[in-house]
């Protein structure tokens, strides 16, 4: 056995047994602080302040390393070939030691990575992590809920976050203006692309961490779908965001607007976007398929395995074409809790279920942990004061310019209007956490990225213990309903349909989803030979499983016991009773106004 | 953005890709290829197979990689340091690029890890899935008759693989020499120690493709308690011989038997099997002490948390502090199963077990998967026809040189014969499989190391493929029953346990298990006053929960509803009934023997 295959490995288990150790210690304090009524913490903040002291201690036991390793950086230069060598033998005493090329650097700073490459790559952690976090999100997401302020969570996500990246990237560029004044900076240290990549990149509120705190106070599920959905789409757009403006900075260095490259850019934004839900949608209509006409069901094992591994591709297959994973698996997600699930055996259901809870929590506990850690381990950071105030100043500004501007536009077209409360509420929600994190890492090769690092970490750091702390009494301050049992609105809800309203549009959403979509992809709904037209006859029999006509109403009436699928049950049973015009009637005044406004929608639960 | 990171980033991305797409097809084509009648692949062989596939079309895509790379090694010598830098720098045309030291090589040959190092460290593999396999294999594993057969479990284990070790590393030395006779190898190519090493390594049969096996077939459960308590203790005796011989190898150079080392050695074999017992223990009452005194099951989640992150530590630190990971999970394993168990909530119970089903079930692909990767992508084998021919013959020579003596002698002394059938099916089932390939794989620099390599990874594949395929036919031929539920054995116990036969020896692990560790660590069990001596007073009080006394009927009445824990239901039922006597009584009854004999025991199910 080599010594160093030994030593490699030693350190990779004394890593995962630290990550580990860190968990175990996050669950246990932080429940315990809970029992004794400190509810304030969570795990969130917790795993982040249980990190940061591993990263001390570790820090202080390799002090001074981080000089060491500038120093030996320029030990060995020697003219190379002209191809990069994979590798690189260096003959030091009597061994040799064979070395390994890590890429190109500028030569200015070691990369945020440097100190763990050996033995951990944090792209593990976001590639295992980050899905089952937002697909679990969506998964369980009060789907009504959400397609209800559909519309007013893409207004927030998407014009709430350029709004934001622009605000935020001025503001900041005003600050940098101010150092170069001051001579705290020299000319061209922050361009303004510098600034609105800065911008782009904390722009986002981060789902993990507003799941985390919305999860734990259970608040209005008005409130939760509109901050969920918020965080967890305005992830892909400052995703795209960032990537845009690096490419759009790419194309023409100079600081004048460039109608091309910038059309390109929004070309490119909705691109993504398209993309990544379509094939978020693909790996959905696959699981459905195969779960449908297969007898998969019979084995609970193999469904949750097929149905958990399917669905953390959309992520990865996402990402590896260039798209957005996480608009993927969220996209996955909520069409999964849509259609497929409808297909599996109740145990597999609730196993799928189980699996991703585990895997969220103990995700955003690793993520956190990981976050803290880096913010005291990482030798190379760069904390300009000037910089931190104007990112600080400007996240606040720039939130308030986004929530309560668009929140007065769409409570225009709302029939539930989103009250005055709840805006107070969003503008203070502001979390950044992991997605922000993952973004700014990637180059901290300059001065600008470390100090746009360094700024980041403080942010998230800032926002996850001070608001995510001053969260809960700022609920009962706005007299928000907090403990709100996503059952509670079951009833609600049906009683909303009972009374019924006027039949509106029969969208093409009620076409799509209830004729077409959910007869294909599930046993449920109307048979696919009434519900299209004569000429796709074929496609109709091939999709129809003999078992739709036979027991479709028997399926259809045992749904998932889970509370957050009620609400289908009530639609479903009723589509079955009432026929396909009564279901139709429903869906349509559930599902016609989009939070837009134009169709009647219950009546807001309380207004400001 | 950088460009590396970048780079990196999507070849991390694709290669989880890959693994989770293999997962997929495995996973369907072995389910599709059972429905329709082929039972005779299972799992394990179909990933490997697909892995194999994979690594062919990377190779072909990659032609030439491998020659290239040997060009790149020698392209930069230069001198370097005293000490080792962490990092040198190249300056190849206008870029400079960072190169990282990965660690000390005879100049010999790459590494094994060589073509994966960038994006993948396979120790990851093997942290993350084996203590979820072993742990699996444990919780499940029927508590009784692994106590009934752990005498003949040790014995199997423990001398087996010594003997096994012996045999192979003779014999393999035999075909080395004749190799240098027939002038196929140089003199001083084979050492005796590198053969025993050899034997060492490949001595133990393999958990991952026995439980595979065994839970697809559902064979007798005597045999399945023999064949997988050996399979997973032999792994304990392979990993701890091959370290002996390694030591025993660097401090003798000379090929003389030097007795000091030798006890040395065995000193040391049976120090990491006890610190890594004891540390799977300590972990085990860390857990039950946990849940039985604070109110964790309240919560379900976090309690299953806690469990699975805390089971999954001890495999961690018993790696870190160099004992035996395998070991210390397994005893982990069986002592939560035993003792934690009473503790957790109904809900708790269903998902521990559950989460671990489904991580041992992908985790068993994963690295099925990954073998047959290796075993066509890696560049470097050396396939040597005699020494192969050699290791092919020695482990089934030696397999049967160990069974049968052993069985004899075993069936000397045990009530409970080992009939013949099961002697030719536990020659047969030697499978070798992911500890033999993880402990092979450290050592690739040598030609020697690549031989072994190379042709451990063909004795993996022929008898995961082979003997895998053959075990159905084989099991029918010997007229052995298969498709036994965990469930059949529960009343034939009880009606023993009924029957009842002479009290005999009140043996330490009855007062340990029962009257103390019982009670200490659950709700269950007579109480800690009455069980231990006066002056205990103090430990008594502290240890019983105020529960214990109020509801300690009820709870141990409340059993799991697994079929695997039905024998404790009966036991505990009986023990709250009968009182202590009755219930010591059937304990020494079922324990007291530990399958070396002297107890009378259950009669035989069946006898060759």
């Amino acid at each position: 056995m080599s010594g160093t295959g030994k030593t490699k490995q030693d350190s990779a288990t004394l890593l995962l047994l630290a990550a580990v150790g860190l968990a175990l210690i996050t669950i246990l304090t932080v429940w315990k602080l809970k029992q004794l009524k400190y509810r304030l913490i969570n795990e969130t903040g917790g795993a982040m302040f249980f990190g940061m002291l591993l990263g001390l201690t570790v820090r202080c036991m390799l002090f001074g390393w981080g000089e060491q390793m500038d120093d030996m950086e320029t030990v060995c230069i020697c003219g190379g070939p002209n191809n990069t060598p994979h590798s690189v033998t260096v003959n030091n005493t009597s061994n040799f030691h064979r070395i390994r090329h890590v890429g190109k650097v500028s030569q200015r700073c070691p990369s945020v990575s440097t100190p763990h490459t050996e033995t951990f790559d944090p792209e593990v952690l976001f590639n295992l992590f980050l899905p089952p976090i937002i697909f679990h999100g969506a998964y369980t997401l009060n789907q009504k809920r959400f397609i209800l302020n559909l519309g007013s969570v893409f207004t927030f996500a998407f014009l709430g976050t350029i709004i934001n990246c622009i605000i935020v990237g001025a503001c900041v560029y005003g600050f940098t203006r101010l150092m170069v004044l001051l001579g705290r900076a020299a000319d061209g240290d922050f361009f303004l692309t510098d600034c609105l990549l800065f911008g782009a990149m904390v722009s986002a509120t981060d789902p993990v961490a507003v799941l985390g705190l919305l999860s734990e106070l259970r608040v209005d599920l008005d409130l939760h779908t509109l901050l969920f959905g918020e965080s967890v789409l305005n992830d892909a757009g400052a995703i795209v965001l960032t990537h845009a403006i690096t490419t759009y900075s790419q194309m023409g260095a100079e600081p004048n607007f460039d109608p091309p490259a910038f059309l390109l850019s929004v070309g490119y934004f909705l691109g993504v976007l398209a993309g990544s839900f379509l094939l978020g949608f693909t790996f959905t209509v696959t699981t459905a398929l195969l779960t449908k006409f297969t007898r998969l069901r019979e084995n609970p094992l193999l469904e949750t395995s097929v149905f958990f591994l399917l669905s953390w591709s959309s992520f990865l297959a996402a990402k590896a074409s260039g798209l957005s994973g996480i608009v993927a698996v969220l996209f996955c997600g909520l069409s999964q809790a849509r259609y497929t699930i409808h297909n599996l055996s109740s145990e597999g259901r609730c196993r799928t279920k189980q699996l991703f809870e585990v895997l969220n929590f103990l995700g955003e506990i690793f993520i956190f942990s990981y976050m803290g850690y880096v913010l005291l381990m990482f030798p190379h950071h760069v904390f300009k004061a000037l910089f931190i105030t104007g990112a600080f100043l400007s996240i606040f500004i720039s939130r308030a310019c986004s929530i309560y501007p668009l929140s007065f536009l769409l409570n225009l077209g709302r029939t539930t209007k989103i009250p005055r409360t709840f805006q107070h509420f969003m503008m203070f929600a502001g979390f950044r956490g992991a997605v922000a994190f993952s973004l700014v890492r990637r180059d901290t090769s300059t001065e600008v990225g470390r100090t746009i690092f360094s700024t980041t970490l403080l942010l998230v750091g800032f926002t996850t213990w001070v608001l995510g702390t001053a969260a809960d009494p700022m609920l009962r301050r706005l007299n928000i309903r907090v403990g709100v049992e996503a059952d509670d609105d079951t009833e609600d809800l049906s009683v909303e349909v009972a009374t019924g309203g006027p039949d509106t549009t029969r969208g093409l959403w009620h076409r799509l989803d209830y004729k077409f979509l959910k007869p294909v992809l599930t046993h449920c709904g109307p048979p696919l030979a009434d519900s299209l037209p004569q000429w796709c006859g074929l496609f109709a029999r091939l999709f129809s499983s003999p078992r739709v006509q036979e027991d479709d109403e028997q399926l259809c009436e045992t749904e998932p016991d889970d509370s957050a699928f009620d609400l289908e049950k009530t639609e479903d049973r009723l589509g079955s009773v009432g026929g396909d015009s009564g279901s139709a009637h429903q869906e349509d005044l559930l599902e016609g106004d989009l939070g837009l406004g134009t169709a009647p929608a219950p009546a807001p639960t309380r207004e400001a």
